[in-house]
């Protein structure tokens, strides 16, 4: 359609960007909701975000042979646990960060209380959105399942990053690799499979829907490691948020434990196991295949 | 079959507390579970809780025909809800209370961030026990509707009594409703649908469940009137938490707009009318006519 699409595939794979954007926007146009709870979950979730996981939900639908508006309903709640969840994880008890996307966090923005309670809202509008949707009942079963699994993880990992208690005799990469696949990775893989089972339908045991979860896997780790270098090299006024702050606060990081030359070696191997993961999904797959390409070399 | 439970109509109410109580218990055993997380979460659900959710819910199963066990996925999935609003409305940032149940509040206990992160991980909870439910997928997508709705009006509900942002015009006795429908009341009222809807099957349209939504709706009402006495008229040590707290902030409360007098008229009358609503079932609902009673004449 576009010439100039064909020539940057960047483009390509950004092209859903403003029907997701629409999609998230109308997702907020909520009656009954008090109007200060309102504007905190727009100023959370509208405006800033990379819209990684709407994405990756948007393309792996097509991936497996669906339309990226089948992913709809998955995108949207997919993006709301993430808002929820960069919400919460600010907070002063928890990372106490106060720059976010360039901007104050919303704590900052709204106070504590409504940090706490939008957060909160966020969450369970996941939910909300994945029960309305017009969707066969055992799909949106499915679909709920994953994204509850993904957002117990998410907390698991978040609280032995923060708080500790994995066993001391596992080894520190070990451990790296459970707060990592857990804290964010788990959340990425579940954007990649809602998203195909939206166009696949309520078949778990789909061959296309595997070959989506070892490509998600990959990147979901993938894209840890490079958060975790982009910390460590690159500045905030880059980034638009607190950088760092991973060795101030003594976590632990790829950098950090294996050296930056073999964080940089995992990224490539990670980056190929995704790429080969979804070849045999054929010319659909291209944007998938691209965003990996993206995601490994990101800088902010 | 127990001559004294015919004698003693409470006993006859609360004979399903051992089996809600195992029920409970087993929810919390989850292998991959951080241990300081699942010891939070089990602070806050086990030991302590006068369980009038998940009772409600078996009982309104009960009710409408089926068995109290039928309610099992509803009335855990509830009781996760409330005790996660429990532990984040007690946040400083909150209310800022630090005595529940005659305990530590779960931020005094476990520390701030430990109690953001459990809360969050049981309103995720809630979801997980409902999307893993063996239960017609079409059922578990009204039940997920059911609750997360209702967990939508408890956060607008709490937004509005902690920070505000009905309008100005809206007559007192009127603002005073909508905070307490949404606050309290959403979640009773999911929790009794939701335990009749677990026996019913998947029809949102059923004779039996519209008389359970009357009386639901009474005694949602009316619970919060009977607590906002009850923090008027009662000392801390009775109740196991900090009273006179609604008039030291500035709450709107029933005594206090409308004084002692008609809010125990109120009383009265949506005791009435939960008795009434309930009336068409027989004697299935003799234990919900008996849970009003309570309700209505409770001092803690």
């Amino acid at each position: 359609m576009n010439a100039r699409r064909g020539r940057d595939p960047s483009a390509f794979v950004f092209a859903p960007l403003p029907a997701i954007e629409q999609l998230l926007e109308r997702s907020t146009r909520v009656r009954g909701t008090p109007g200060a709870l309102a504007d905190a979950v727009r100023y959370s979730l509208i405006g800033g975000g990379k819209r990684l996981r709407p994405l990756l939900a948007w393309h792996c639908a097509r991936a497996v042979g669906g339309s990226g508006r089948d992913a709809a309903p998955a995108l949207i709640a997919v993006e709301y646990v993430h808002a929820f969840s960069l919400v919460h994880d600010d907070l002063p008890a928890i990372d106490n960060d106060d720059l976010r996307r360039g901007r104050p966090t919303l704590h900052i923005h709204a106070g504590e209380a409504m940090a706490i309670l939008a957060g909160d809202a966020m969450l369970n509008k996941a939910f909300v959105v994945l029960a309305r949707a017009t969707l066969p009942p055992a799909l949106v079963t499915l679909l709920m399942e994953e994204l509850a699994g993904a957002t117990s993880a998410m907390i698991a990992g978040q609280v032995y990053d923060t708080l500790g208690g994995l066993p001391d005799d596992l080894p520190t990469i070990r451990k790296l690799r459970v707060i990592h696949l857990n804290k964010t990775g788990a959340l990425l893989r579940a954007a990649c499979r809602m998203g195909a089972l939206c166009a696949i339908g309520p078949k778990p045991r789909d061959k296309r829907l595997a070959a989506i979860t070892r490509y998600a896997d990959a990147i979901g780790l993938m894209f840890q490691v490079v958060d975790d270098l982009i910390d460590v090299q690159q500045s905030s006024e880059h980034t638009g948020k607190r950088t760092h702050k991973d060795a101030d606060k003594g976590k632990l990081t790829y950098p950090g434990v294996l050296g930056i030359e073999a964080s940089q070696g995992e990224i490539e191997r990670l980056h190929l196991k995704a790429t080969r993961a979804v070849r045999e999904l054929g010319a659909p797959a291209e944007p998938l295949r691209i965003l990996a390409d993206l995601m490994a070399t990101r800088t902010r």
